[in-house]
């Protein structure tokens, strides 16, 4: 039995969700999952549909093409169609802050990541003997000004033999250019230290005390060139007092900022995000 | 242009997906929400769907017979079609308390409740003011050991001469026999003042401080009768220290209670909520 | 007996806390609430202190005089003692939206906010029979370009007439000028609807629309002459999606703004707020 | 500079606030720190200081007998005084989940959990080469019925050995005896995978989604001789949907359990807890 997940956003129209129910029957497809959305301001329709093809002459490759040529054309569809069994590469991006790392390295290593994860890219080498003890290769690519070019062609031609499918920056300290986003779009996860948009840039934390705020938060974004202002996957917050320091909003942060991440990776890997308009549309 | 809505369940089968957006189709139906979910666990089917008919000959009597001779017959379907646009009667009973009066009928009188409400009915006298300051019937019907049986009997009679289709106790104090349960199964909403299944039954404040937790709650439930055990619909929870006192508990619970109520109500009123199995599925 | 509260700050030093509780203990007080803060940034010294005094012979005029006199000076304090007995007189100002004010009165008139409500003032008429239902003068104050003055004017008037210790904005869509908040400095509570500092300013549910975020919030906070930046008291949020509209996020809002308002006003009347560089201390 | 912090419970009386803060002044004591908090129903005090001396002849030694024979005797208090400087040992006793135990590590690691950890305990071997990667011996003791007693004997030697304070349960699934749990009253905590006293005992995630909330939770507690029914440190909750499988569940509260765990070991650490009438006071 194979498994597949189709995900299509289009202008809204009459007749959609009936015509794909009918194409996937029409395979001899058994539909296990189907969600949709339309944003009403915009009119545009989102759906996500899981289903079952249990004849033996199925082909993932065909399918995509029937489709394409049938509904794709006549409702001017975006549409992806991901088999659900391929494990997916994800690429690690570090510099000297470990919490998020051991929190996806533990994930990964109880199954609860449904991942493969090649390698692990950082501009320090502090991580490394955690790397290590988890057995996973490990780049130290440093970056100053001068170097920044020649360590995006390194990182990126790791990327490229690799196979990544998606790149995760687990408190990764550098600005990532415009060239390595153009060629990941909605494919490299960031986590911002803060409930954005409040307090883009850099020492949101120090921001947040001096505001005063009785609220602290994290949020995971994709990255795009604009710093901070990319499609929100997911945030949570902590309630906090006047009586934390810069350095317990900090520590307290770091439980969001961990959970927060792991989240919009388990999201992204299980093909639950959509794009568009620099928003996200998150399927249950 | 009339507007609907399916609920259904029933087996989990191969097809039903398909089978349903088809028929919907074949009646020039067109599918503005769909939503579905499946209990791996008892194999259990469930479909919430919204629909539009814009032919001037659609009839929403006609729709259920064909539905039920056709799609309902062959997958032994449970089975409701709605209109959307039928405002439906509720029945508020309360006692003492008013914080959840007050609520309801704050977002009664600003729309955000969409439904009639004939009267209230209270054990006591204290609220009738409220009432008459919302201009909403109030009647008063006692409840003691001797009268209870013909106190329900008055109850009953209000709810069936004014074609009640669901009834909020909101903090009403007294238990609702077996009797009425019956008449109204899946329809008479409970505000319980803890987090279900903890602290059960009377005083759940008390409970709650005698033993220490740092967390309380609030929980909307049909009832059955079985005490504080139907269905749970909504749910919601404070954090709390050593420092609340009872009254700080019960303060910090109102405002736990009425959100909690109002949430079960909306989706109520939205049919949103199927029952199965002493459980809820919440549509969204 | 006669209970009072003591709230100080002063720059930080060695053996205030000691010098403070010798103090009550030589007027023969019995402290029953003791906490204290240091900011150690700004080396400020923060403390509230409840105290009893059964003594038939216990002025709290004296008692000022004498701290003033002693510590006080001593230590350079900001200091105040408050009667904990006397009501204060608060004052509400709102324009159309109801839900605030439906929750502050409910919770006023079952004795939850223990205050006096003198009057409530408008720029709108639409309120008035809420503020009738409860038997509080309303006071209609229409606000223009060209009366902004005159109406602020009569306001000043009624506040002072009437000994107004403190007003709540529960929703009232006018600036507030500097002539009125300089006359009560840290004394006019707002609701904003969001989690500042994210969408200052009119319309955030829109903002937070465009955003995308998957939180929403609402601050209660103290007015300063820069709008939406004086120094917050209360902060929560609610978990949202994108299956939310506007209005979706208007009404989920609803919930968080009078909760936090509330909330707020509490915290102010049992005088558990200090202020200072623009930020609060909140005592438990 | 030495620095102590005392903790004090005793019936409430007058006078005792203003009688600690005088005695610490005495010794040439800076008070930093000071809360306290008086349970009304049963008429107790509590109170948690920290205070600095720089005195070179200070001596917590003698402080401690001066404070025996003075204070503690006149209001006949409970008390400790600890150095705050001192690290204290912690044992870690686990299972085959790692999730709670890379949490641990992982923050003792980077500093955040300001504490030794001589060893873990384990009644399978499965977690060892998390033990050896973070260089902690790891002692396998396997538990079954037979071997109980000796098992348990094995245990309390190496508690005994190594100076253990206190001992963490990271989801031990084995019930620890009344001989251990007396050796260590209050200080051998647990976490409990559902917000008690919902829950009790094994399989919370199966009686939860049976029970269908909509609300998961996590509890940490100290054992007592009664399972899942000692004092409570700290909760966390989720919420949840229909959506969640039983596993769904476990996963999501994987994340509380982590977090909630860890929460209480910091405030153990820091002398923030206070133990009476299986309550906790937990000092800010």
């Amino acid at each position: 039995m194979k498994k597949i997940i189709l995900l299509i956003h289009c202008r809204d129209r009459s007749g959609i969700i009936a015509s794909v129910t009918n194409f996937i029957a029409d395979k001899k497809g058994n539909i296990v999952y189907i969600d949709q959305h339309v944003d009403r301001e915009q009119d545009i329709f989102f759906m996500r549909l899981e289903s079952e093809f249990s004849n033996s002459t199925f082909s993932i490759e065909l399918l995509k093409e029937e489709f394409n040529a049938s509904l794709a054309k006549r409702f001017e569809m975006k549409w992806r169609i991901y088999s659900s069994e391929e494990k997916i590469n994800m690429a690690v991006f570090v510099s000297k802050y470990d919490h998020c790392l051991y929190d996806i390295l533990g994930r990964y290593k109880s199954g609860e990541l449904k991942v493969n994860i090649p390698f692990i890219i950082s501009n320090h080498n502090h991580l490394k003997p955690i790397a290590d003890s988890f057995n996973i290769p490990f780049y130290h690519i440093p970056v100053s000004k001068e170097t920044k070019t020649s360590a995006e062609d390194q990182q990126l031609k790791l990327l490229e033999e690799h196979n990544i499918d998606f790149v995760v920056l687990a408190r990764y300290m550098q600005i990532v250019s415009g060239k390595l986003i153009s060629k990941y779009p909605n494919k490299i996860i960031n986590i911002h230290h803060s409930f954005l948009p409040a307090f883009v840039g850099a020492k949101p934390y120090h921001s947040a005390y001096k505001r005063g705020v009785k609220i602290i938060g994290a949020t995971s974004h994709y990255i795009t060139e604009e710093l901070d202002a990319g499609p929100i996957i997911d945030q949570d917050v902590a309630h906090v007092s006047h009586a934390y320091s810069i350095e317990g909003l900090i520590a307290k942060g770091r439980d969001l900022e961990k959970i927060v991440l792991s989240n919009a990776i388990k999201l992204h890997i299980h093909r639950k995000v959509m794009v568009y308009n620099n928003k996200t549309v998150i399927f249950s």
